[in-house]
C-alpha cells in the first residue's frame, strides 16, 4: 500500500470514528426504548460514514465550527440509514443481512422497521432545525437540500426508477439517471450542504457539484462490481444479490472490464472538476482515487 | 340541526376545499409519474381535513397572509396522509380500506406505498422551507415543530405505544399517553405552528395547548365511539377493527356511556382553556363541540 493511501485511510478512519461516537447522541430522549433499539441498531451496523465524512472534511478544511457541521454530518446519516432499513424491507429488496448483520426487520420485525425508518428520517430534520448557532437563512437553505435530495424528485425517485426498471434492458442514460437519484443524491447532498456552510462561489459550486456527481457514479460503479465479485466476508452482502434480484448494474450492461474503465474515467472526470474550480481540498482528489480501488 | 352548526358546517367544507384545491399542487414536478400517483391517490382520498383547517381558521383570524399559511396547512396534511399509508400496511395495522377506498397498497403494492409515504413525509420539510416570505426564525421554528411533532417522541412515539400496548390491559395514564402522542400530537402541531406565526402571548400559547390537547382527545374518543359502533358507509372503516386488532380503547375500557362521558368532558375542558387565555378564535371553540357529536 502506497503511503499516501494509507494516510487517506488513517483519516478515513479518525472521521468515521467522530461519526460513530456521536451518531446516538442525537436520538431524542423521549422516544420509547424498543424504537430507540431499532433506530440504533442499525445506526451502529457499521458502514464507511461516507456522507457524514464528506461533509465533515470540507467544512473542517473550511474552519466551519463542529457543533455546526457535526449535527448536519449525524442528520445525513440517519437519512442514509432510513433509506437502508426500508429497502431491505421484505416489500422492496428483502434482504436478510447488510453489512454481514441481520437486517433491521429481521431482528425488530417489519412494524418496529417501518417505524424506525420513519423515526430517523423525521428526526434528522429537528436535528438540523436544533443548531442554534447557524444563520437561519443557511439553516433553511440546508433542510431544503436534505429534503429535495432524498424525497421525490430525489433518493426515492432513484429507488422507485430502480425497481421500476427491474429486469428490463436498460439504455446507459436511464441507468446513469437511476443511479444520479438513488446514491448520487444523497453523496451529493453533504458537498452542496458544505457549498452553503463555506459561502462557496458560484465557480467553486459548479466544480463541487460536477465532483460529487463523478463521485456518485464511481461509487455506484464499483459497487456493482463488489456486488459481482466481491467476498461476503469484505462487504457483508450475499454475492450476487444484483443479479438475482434481475437488476440492471453496470457489469450486467456492460461486463467486468468495461464497468471498471468507466470507473476510473468518471473518477478522473472527477479530479479534473476540483482542478479547474481551484477547489483546494486534499482529500475529495483522494478518495474518489481511492474509491476505484475500494475492496469493500 | 342548529343554525350555528348549519355555520361551522358550511365554514369547515369552505376550508376543506381550499384544502383539496391545494393539496396536489405541490407535489414536485421531477418525481417519478407511478410515485405522484400513489402519493395523489391517498392525498385525494378524502379525509376531514381537520389538522390544516385548524391552522387556517387561526392564521385568518390574526390575517395571516395565506401564501405563508396554505403551503404549512397543506405539509401537515403530507404528513398525517404519510402517516395513515405507513399504518394501513400488512406488517401495520393490515386494512384494506380506509374512508371507504382500497387503501394505498392495495392499488399500488407495498414497495410503492412505503416509498409514497416516505415520500411525502420527506417532501413536507421542502414545502416549508421554500416559504420565501416567511421570516427565517420563524420556519426553522416550525420545522422543528414538524419534526417533532411527527417524530420519534412524538406521532411514532404514540404508534409505537399503541402497538406493544395491543392485547394488554392498560391503564387510563397510558391509554392517556398513547393517544397524546398517536393523535395528539398532530392536533397539536397545528395550533402551535399558528401560534408562531400569529406571535401569540406565553399566556395565549398555554390557552391553545390546554386547548389542543383536550381537541386530540375528544377526537379519539369520539373515533373510538364510531369505531364501535359507527356506519361503514359513514366512516369508511369496517366497523369493530380495533376490537379485532385486541386494541385497548375508550370503548373497551370503559364502556360506551362513561367514553361519551370522558369526550363531553374533555370538550368543555377545552373550551375552558380559550376562555381563560382570552383567545377569540371563535371556530375553535365551535369545533370541539362539533366533534363530541360527529358521526364519520
Amino acid at each position: 500500500m502506497l503511503k499516501e493511501e494509507l494516510v487517506l485511510k488513517d483519516k478515513l478512519q479518525e472521521y468515521k470514528n467522530i461519526v460513530d461516537e456521536n451518531l446516538l447522541k442525537f436520538i431524542p430522549d423521549e422516544a420509547p426504548k424498543t424504537l430507540v433499539k431499532s433506530m440504533e441498531y442499525s445506526l451502529s451496523a457499521g458502514g464507511k460514514r461516507i456522507r457524514p465524512i464528506l461533509l465533515l472534511m470540507v467544512c473542517d478544511e473550511y474552519s466551519i465550527p463542529r457543533d455546526i457541521s457535526l449535527p448536519i454530518a449525524v442528520s445525513i446519516e440517519y437519512i442514509h440509514t432510513y433509506s437502508l432499513i426500508h429497502d431491505d424491507l421484505p416489500a422492496m429488496d428483502d434482504d436478510d443481512y447488510r453489512r454481514g448483520k441481520l437486517t433491521n426487520h429481521k431482528v425488530f420485525g417489519e412494524a418496529m422497521a417501518i417505524l424506525a425508518g420513519d423515526g430517523l428520517l423525521t428526526h434528522a430534520f429537528s436535528i438540523v432545525a436544533s443548531i442554534d448557532s447557524l444563520d437561519p437563512n443557511k439553516k433553511n437553505k440546508i433542510i431544503k437540500l436534505l429534503s429535495d435530495f432524498s424525497g421525490p424528485s430525489g433518493m426515492i425517485k432513484g429507488q422507485v426508477l430502480d425497481m421500476e426498471n427491474e429486469g428490463k434492458i436498460v439504455t446507459e442514460d436511464k441507468l446513469i439517471e437511476i443511479h444520479n437519484n438513488k446514491t448520487g443524491k444523497l453523496l451529493l447532498a453533504p458537498l452542496l450542504i458544505a457549498s452553503v456552510l463555506c459561502d462557496f462561489t458560484q465557480k467553486q459550486l459548479n466544480g463541487i457539484k460536477g465532483y460529487g456527481k463523478c463521485l456518485g457514479l464511481t461509487f455506484q460503479i464499483t459497487d456493482d462490481i463488489l456486488d459481482f465479485c466481491g467476498k461476503f466476508e469484505e462487504t457483508g452482502k450475499p454475492i450476487g444479490s444484483d443479479e438475482q434480484n434481475n437488476k440492471a448494474t453496470y457489469v450486467t450492461i456492460y461486463g467486468l472490464n468495461k464497468a471498471r474503465e468507466l470507473a476510473l474515467k468518471y473518477a478522473s472526470q472527477g479530479s479534473k472538476y476540483l482542478e479547474e474550480s481551484q477547489l483546494v481540498i486534499p482529500y475529495l482528489n483522494k478518495i474518489i482515487n481511492y474509491l476505484v480501488d475500494r475492496k469493500g
